[in-house]
C-alpha cells in the first residue's frame, strides 16, 4: 500500500507519499481499506518531531479515519468485511489501510456520506468524553468553547445544543464566529477584541489553549464549573488561583485521547456510537468539512490547517 | 443560652464566653442542645476576622456539634425531641443551643459516645465528600493524605483504609506518622526531612497545604490521578504544569464544604449516614480526640489547635 512517510520532521513537505509494507490484523484487530482521513493539531506536532506515536502505534500519521473492513483478526466482536465504518486511531489514517483494534471501530450513522465520516472520530470522541463524560455538562447549564470553529468547536457547539445547553464560543474573526451562530452557539465572542472573562460565566470550559488562558478561565467559570484543557496552544504553565478554584467549586481537568489504554478508548466510542450517533440518525448533527484534499497532497492539508483559516475539518481523501 | 462571642477579632482571648438570644427553628430547622463542638481551622480564621459566617449563620463560631434534639420546627423530617444526634454547622456550634437544617443533621452511630460524635461531622463529610463522592478513591488506589495526623487526616486515614486502599501520609514528626501508622496508614512521610513528590505516586491527594505544594502534588500523581485542594494553609497560589496534567490526565479540584447549599450538604451528610456509619457500627473506625476542652475556655482549645501539636480533633465540651 501507499502511506503517508515522515522521513525527517519539518515542514509539510516532510509528508512524503509512497510504498510501506502492508498491515495485518494481530488478534482483535481489523483492517480497514482507507476513504479517508482527517488532520488534527496533533499531526502537525508529530510532523514536527514533537509528538511520536505510542507505543505499537503505526509509524505514519492520522489519528482518525472512515472505510471498510476488508480482513478481520481473530477475537474480534461485532465487525465483518465489507462493513461501513470509521476509527479513532493511535497514528496509521494517513495511508491505504490500516489496522485497529476493534474496540476503537464505530459503524458510520445511515445519513453520513462515508468519506465525510472521516470528519468524526477525533471530535465526536474527544467532545463526548471530555464535554460529557468528564465534565458531566447538564442541560441547561452553559458551555465556553474556546476556538468555536475548528473541528471540535463545531462539535461541541452542535452536541451541546443539542443536549439542551447554552452554548458560547470564542473565535479570531467575525466569519468564524458567524459560522458558530449558524451551527447553533447562542454568543460568540471575538477573541481579539474582548475579553471572555469579562463577558461569559460558565459552568464548563473546553480548552484548546492551555497556559495562557488558564487565570481568565477559572475566573469564568461559575460555581461548580469544571475547566476541561484539551490542548496547549498557549503555554503549557499558568498560575492556578486555588483561592477561586476553592470559592466556586471548581475544578482543572487535563485529558488527551490518544495515549488513553484501549479499554478507555472503547467505553468513549461506546458511549458515541449508542448516545451521539442517533443525533446524527435524527438530523440534529452533521459533519463540518472545510476541504477535502487528496491523501497523497496531505502536504497542502497541512498548510491550510497551519493557516488557521479553516472552519470545521480538512479531509484527506484516499 | 451562652455561647462564644467575637467581639472583636483577634487572639484566642477575643472568644468570649457568654449570655446571647436562645435560637428559635425555623422551618426545616431542629434545635439541638449542645453536648460538645469540636475546632476545625476555619474557626481561628473567623475568629481572625477572615472567614465571615455565610449570609444567615448564626454569628458565633462552630461548625459542628453534637448533643439532643430540644425543638423540631415545621417540616422536618425524621428527628424528634430526645435524638442523639450530631450536626454539620454553618456556625454556631460553639454555643449551648443551635438550630439547624434537618438536612445537615445525623444520628449519632450506637457505640459512639454522645460527646465523642461531636469530633465527627466535619472530617466525615469532608472526607467522604472529596475522596470519596468527588475523587472516587477506588479499592486498591493510594490516597496521599497531607497533615495525616489532623482531624481529617486520622479519618482519612481510617476511612481509606476500611475501603480497601493504600494510604500515605505527610506529618511534621515522628511521633505523628507513628500515629498515623497506628490507624492504619500504610507509610508515612516526615515533609521537615523528605520531599513526599520524590516518594510517593498517588491516584488521589487530598490536600491542606494548596498553592506552597501545588507543583509538587501535581508531580506525585499517578495517571488518572485527582488532587483535591481543601485548605491553603501554604498559600493560595501556584504554578500549574498543564503539560504533567494533560499527560497524566488527572485534575485538580477545589471545595470547601461551608459554602454549600443545603440541599448539597444534605446529599454529602445521607452519604456519610449510609455508607460511613456502618463502619463505626462494626467498630472499623472510631473518632480520634486529642483533648477535651470546656466550652466557656474556647481560647485554651484555639491555643492548642495552633500549636500544631494535636493529633485529632480538639473537643468543646458544654
Amino acid at each position: 500500500m501507499h502511506a503517508i512517510v515522515i522521513d525527517e520532521p519539518g515542514g509539510p513537505e516532510s509528508l512524503t507519499w509512497r510504498e510501506v509494507p502492508d498491515p495485518r490484523p494481530e488478534p482483535g484487530e481489523v483492517i480497514i481499506d482507507v476513504a479517508a482521513s482527517a488532520v488534527n493539531r496533533a499531526d502537525l506536532l508529530q510532523r514536527q518531531g514533537f509528538y511520536p506515536p505510542p507505543p505499537g502505534a503505526p509509524p505514519y500519521p492520522g489519528l482518525e479515519c472512515s472505510g471498510v473492513v476488508s480482513e478481520v483478526g481473530a477475537d474480534v466482536e461485532g465487525f465483518r468485511p465489507g462493513d461501513r465504518v470509521c476509527a479513532l486511531l493511535a497514528g496509521g489514517g494517513y495511508a491505504q489501510r490500516v489496522a485497529v483494534p476493534w474496540q476503537q471501530v464505530m459503524r458510520v450513522p445511515d445519513r453520513v456520506d462515508l468519506v465525510e465520516a472521516a470528519a468524526l472520530p477525533e471530535v465526536a470522541c474527544t467532545v463526548w468524553s471530555n464535554v460529557f463524560m468528564t465534565a458531566r455538562l447538564r442541560k441547561g447549564e452553559t458551555l465556553l468553547v474556546h476556538g468555536g470553529a475548528s473541528g471540535i468547536g463545531t462539535f461541541a457547539v452542535q452536541l451541546a445544543k443539542a443536549f439542551g445547553s447554552r452554548v458560547v464560543v470564542t473565535a479570531g474573526s467575525a466569519e468564524k464566529i458567524a459560522r458558530c451562530l449558524e451551527l447553533g452557539a447562542d454568543e460568540g465572542i471575538n477573541y481579539r477584541e474582548e475579553d471572555f472573562a469579562e463577558k461569559v460565566r460558565a459552568d464548563v470550559i473546553l480548552d484548546i489553549i492551555g497556559g495562557g488562558y488558564l487565570a481568565r478561565n477559572v475566573k469564568a467559570l461559575k460555581t461548580g464549573g469544571r475547566l476541561v484543557v484539551i490542548g496547549m496552544q498557549g503555554g503549557t504553565r499558568g498560575e492556578l488561583d486555588l483561592g477561586a478554584l476553592l470559592a466556586k467549586r471548581a475544578s482543572v481537568h487535563g485529558t488527551t485521547l490518544r495515549s488513553r489504554p484501549v479499554d478507555e478508548k472503547g467505553a468513549i466510542v461506546r458511549g458515541v456510537v449508542d448516545d451521539v450517533w442517533p443525533l446524527f440518525d435524527a438530523g440534529a448533527l452533521r459533519p463540518v468539512v472545510h476541504a477535502r484534499v487528496p491523501l497523497s497532497e496531505a502536504a497542502e492539508a497541512h498548510r491550510i490547517v497551519e493557516s488557521g483559516e479553516h472552519v470545521g475539518k480538512v479531509l484527506l481523501v484516499g
